[in-house]
């Protein structure tokens, strides 16, 4: 199944409860908007991609089911819901994007209540099939950039499980392993929700490429002593000049890659780039629940002092400096960023606010 | 107590089990030195200056309790002892340096069995006090480094239990704290085994000093936010060039510091430094078992799926030029390092091997 869909017969969005991978594959269903912007907020899905995909599929159950007989009323109703839904995660534009696509598409029929409900359904489904053969570009573009033999080092979960279908960074690595390529994988466990050591592992052990799990902390190592070739990872949001706000720990990685000259890849569908800003520090970065980073053991034993206080920012931001390649649907974009990334975007049809 | 100790009455080696840290402050005894080069092995007892300590009191058992008769009996006892020991781990040179000053003070007094017993134990017995008192020389250089105000990322554990007594880096910061400066510590947790959550933090909160925890992979979105105004570490070896082999992860955090401008001090006495080594691709890394990283959970989930592999190593080099000083029991020592640390060295009588 693809980790977000929507459910033609029961009017529900479905989608797999990632926070109980790799334990137990558990498929949850929401019939209310509400539901989808706490799956988003608890990450029930997680990943830029998806969590496009879920909102837009929030937008669609806003459509569907708010009880009503007159288009201005539903058209309130979903103003509402495009604001509960953006505000679930702030870091990750594309929640943003598919929010204004779906509330551009109900713009489109004011005309007709079931026209206009059934347009926003059928925005949120092509923005999910969008995805996979989005997905399926970035990856065909981004093979090309690994070599037979290559040990790849990856961040965070990129995988199916991050979109609605096949994957961005990891779908690129999936592609060329596919095509024949022998290629090895150091996992990044990704504290402090180990979207690595849990989601990651469980994909490529079901797509069998052989890889390794690592500590965040350790990769510089493997890097340092010339075990690894390639940084590949995602994107939550790309400004104007090529700085990628992605999952904590990208930017150390980044750094320790370009120290040891071994090229970063940026794996990003053109719905992650955000040129209305004009460079990194103006994206928000979500600081997420302490808990997060306490609540660990280690071998079944409580780790952190009771009282114990700590700081748990989601995201930060890889200057574009440290990146060899933004790999997009329409092709790797190269540095210089602020020239390039426009250049690129501007061949494309970009839904506006 | 101490985190390591030589028990008169008893003739035993007594530790803090800091592998039961926070949760359970358990204290444990050895008769054996093969216990006691188990103990350095499995992380009853960890820190480069507390692993010195421990091995030269293992030498001391082996002075006290071989039964024998016979001075080259004993010597011989005594080398064996001394092999076990250093193989325990291979990175910290201070498990060297202990159990060469033990050795060769049983050498100094070859002509009788009982000297040599003495004398052993009692210059085990020296390099625990003197390592106290060098912690303290280093806590007040360092202190003189720290701002009021200032907020430093600390990595691993590196205070009281790292040593003997009042610690390395940690000492420098319990110092500064003690003399009034305001200080905040951000507490790398240190994957895999989590020494900064669970030793740092419970340390910190023994003294007082307000800290959080982080993630290993935050760091550079405190350093680079500008939250952080100072970086902090220990070592395990440091090279004639200032290359510094330190817990997994120092070198990314350095890295960090350095891409933001941030000073990096390493705290270290001059045991710590091998000026055999002319660079930092010379120490051996330590890769330990691959359970330290698969052995985790997350909110009482299993979070590695099973049969998934991991990598861990240990220790990294962090190479001297993102290193601002080196804090000794002597001073500071300023870069260039190739120079500085040769001169500094030549100042003290260093033991021979």
């Amino acid at each position: 199944m693809r980790t977000v869909e929507w459910d033609h017969t029961q009017h529900k969005v479905s989608m797999i409860d990632q926070r109980q991978l790799p334990e137990n594959l558990v498929v949850v269903a929401f019939e209310d908007y509400h539901q989808v912007a706490e799956a988003i907020r608890s990450m029930v899905v997680r990943g830029a991609p998806a969590i496009g995909a879920a909102a837009a599929f929030g937008m669609a159950l806003a459509a569907d089911r708010t009880p009503t007989n007159d288009v201005t009323s539903l058209l309130n109703s979903l103003n509402e819901a495009a604001l509960v839904l953006r505000s679930a995660r702030p870091t990750a534009v594309n929640l943003d994007w598919a929010v204004r696509r779906t509330m551009n598409a109900a713009r489109r029929n004011v005309d007709d209540l079931q026209k206009m409900r059934a347009a926003v359904v059928s925005e949120a489904l092509s923005i999910a099939d969008e995805d996979v053969e989005t997905n399926l570009r970035m990856a065909r573009h981004g093979a090309k950039l690994l070599a037979d033999g290559d040990t790849i080092i990856h961040h965070c979960n990129t995988g199916s499980l991050a979109t609605v279908e096949w994957g961005t960074a990891l779908g690129v690595i999936r592609m060329a392993y596919e095509q024949g390529k022998h290629l090895h994988v150091l996992v990044d466990e990704t504290r402090p929700r180990l979207q690595g050591a849990r989601l990651t592992a469980w994909e490529l052990t079901q797509y069998g490429i052989p890889f390794e799990i690592i500590s965040d902390n350790a990769a510089g190592y493997f890097l340092s002593t010339g075990q690894a070739d390639k940084v590949l990872f995602g994107a939550d949001r790309v400004a104007a000049n090529g700085d990628v706000a992605n999952k904590i720990g990208s930017y150390m990685l980044a750094l320790a890659a370009w120290d040891n000259q071994v090229p970063v890849y940026c794996v990003a569908p053109t719905s992650t780039i955000d040129l209305s800003l004009a460079s990194g520090e103006f994206i928000p970065i979500e600081e997420r629940s302490p808990d997060e980073v306490l609540n660990i053991s280690v071998g079944g034993q409580v780790a952190v002092p009771t009282g114990a206080r700590a700081r748990n920012p989601a995201f930060d931001i890889t200057p574009g400096r440290l990146i060899s390649g933004i790999v997009t649907e329409l092709g790797v974009i190269l540095p210089p960023f602020k020239k390039s990334i426009r250049q690129m975007i501007e061949q494309v049809d970009i839904e506006k606010p």
